[in-house]
């Protein structure tokens, strides 16, 4: 009888670290906890915690952690947790007296996708997470694309070099600005403050505050400024999307995130702005992801 | 003993057929002959007489060649040879009775400068070569990133989504239509015309063409609007390889072409843009790099 391997995916977050048991192709459990934000001794000792906890019930022989940061060489950074040249692949080692196996969450996610994903048929693959910013991550060959550590930031492709609206990144013009669910959302803040009488600034003015709901809500409405606004945004999401095709010509595109919950509302005008035989799909997946490329990480 | 192996590289131009016999990292022979315009069928048959001249004289098993075009599947096509859908590497096979590999040939120069140029210490790098356009070549773990058959068109990012200038692969914006050295040449023509005062307009006017000898000329005569003009172009070499550096995190870029033979003229000022610790060359192998990466196609 053949033993199904048993790998343990953790996805730390910025506010929840999960974790998942992997096994099959399949989360065979799933948990999770918040994540302290004192620390990075605390966030380590709560993963290491979790996972020994776990180690008793399943059999796994390595630990594999998605992070919301980067390495440079051994250490890890992260904007919103308080990493700052941790060794934490080290750290985690000496905690748990195992192999671990940890990357950037992105790079995860995409690795989740080509392992058991929309992408398990490929061996080239791009997936782009629209939220906050655009989250990306790179396969070719099977394989995550790192470079030097930090590949895989797609959000931060230049696409307005003229006029470009500042980024966080130092740069400007970052597809990012124009392509996110963030970027959708003030678009649409702008949209409604330009016309007051659309149902889009109404509804707004009711509730107070734009999200997407709000906004897909006036576009099945039929409001016509929200179709111009959607219109432009995939119009920029096109933008990057080509520029990506032009460099890396993958053989497939996925998408990720907040935007994309609404499925073909999203993915039929993209398709259609992309041509019909552009392979681009939205992500099953989804949030899961980032937990099958951690669990996989010991094999990539 | 051991034997060094031979191998043949082929780089088909749109001018020149050359033809490199590479053993131990160099060229031992090299020749070209013009590049018939008649027929596919004239190029390939010229190809083949000549390889197999050389086989007479060279042990080698298998010939790479470098076209300046791209593959759908196993077909090739050119814009400026009259390949269409061509199946090239059978027709070749069939002559020459064995083993033919082929790639892009901006694809071989990137593949030749990871194999014996300035990328030979690295596993990762993107060689961009500053032409007419801007020819690009992506190595990832050491290996040619092909993706679908046409990945490496970083001349095509998009970097002006907003008045972008109309390019001829039918985008807008294109970053090569802004940072190649033919773009070079336009901005500089443009300034010329007006500030018809100036040291740039004044040899522009008797010599009758604009070219970059004569742009560097003037720089180095330092004249004012020709220090501008360089300025702004560099501003936008930059854009362009921040965002490859964003997605691909390289470890080295390499620059070649046409407006590279300057040398530190480019390179030095192009490197305080980018930062000190950002590793970019200009190529030593220029021109030969294509035939050192056909030759070495076979084992890519």
């Amino acid at each position: 009888m053949e033993t199904k391997k048993v790998q343990l995916g953790v996805d730390l977050g910025g506010t929840d670290i999960k974790f998942g048991i992997v096994s099959g192709g399949e989360i065979v459990y799933k948990g999770k906890c918040p994540t302290p934000q004192d620390s990075a001794e605390t966030i380590m000792d709560t993963i290491a915690e979790e996972c020994l906890r776990l180690k008793k019930e399943y059999p796994f022989q390595s630990v594999g952690i998605g992070v919301p940061g980067w390495y440079i060489g051994e250490e890890l950074y992260t904007d919103n947790l308080p990493f700052n040249g941790t060794l934490f692949v080290r750290e985690m080692e000496k905690r748990l007296g195992m192999p671990v196996f940890s990357d950037n969450d992105a790079n995860c996610a995409a690795l989740g996708e080509i392992l058991v994903g929309n992408g398990k048929d490929y061996q080239d693959m791009v997936l782009l997470t629209l939220g906050t910013g655009i989250g990306s991550g790179i396969i070719v060959d099977g394989k995550i694309v790192r470079g030097k550590g930090a590949a895989g930031e797609l959000g931060h492709l230049i696409i307005d070099a003229v006029n470009g609206e500042a980024c966080t990144c130092g740069q400007s013009g970052c597809w990012e600005r124009y392509a996110s669910a963030s970027a959708l959302v003030r678009q649409a803040e702008k949209a409604a403050k330009e016309h007051p009488e659309s149902l889009l600034a109404k509804t707004y003015c009711e509730q107070g505050k734009m999200n997407g709901k709000l906004f897909f809500g006036a576009l099945s409405s039929g409001c016509p400024v929200v179709e111009t606004v959607f219109d432009a945004y995939l119009d920029k999401l096109v933008v990057g999307i080509q520029s990506i095709r032009k460099a890396l010509d993958p053989e497939i595109f996925l998408l990720a995130g907040g935007t994309t919950a609404v499925g073909d509302v999203l993915l039929k005008p993209l398709q259609a702005k992309l041509g019909d035989e552009f392979n681009i799909k939205i992500s099953v997946l989804q949030d899961d992801a980032g937990i099958f490329g951690a669990a996989g990480l010991s094999c990539n």
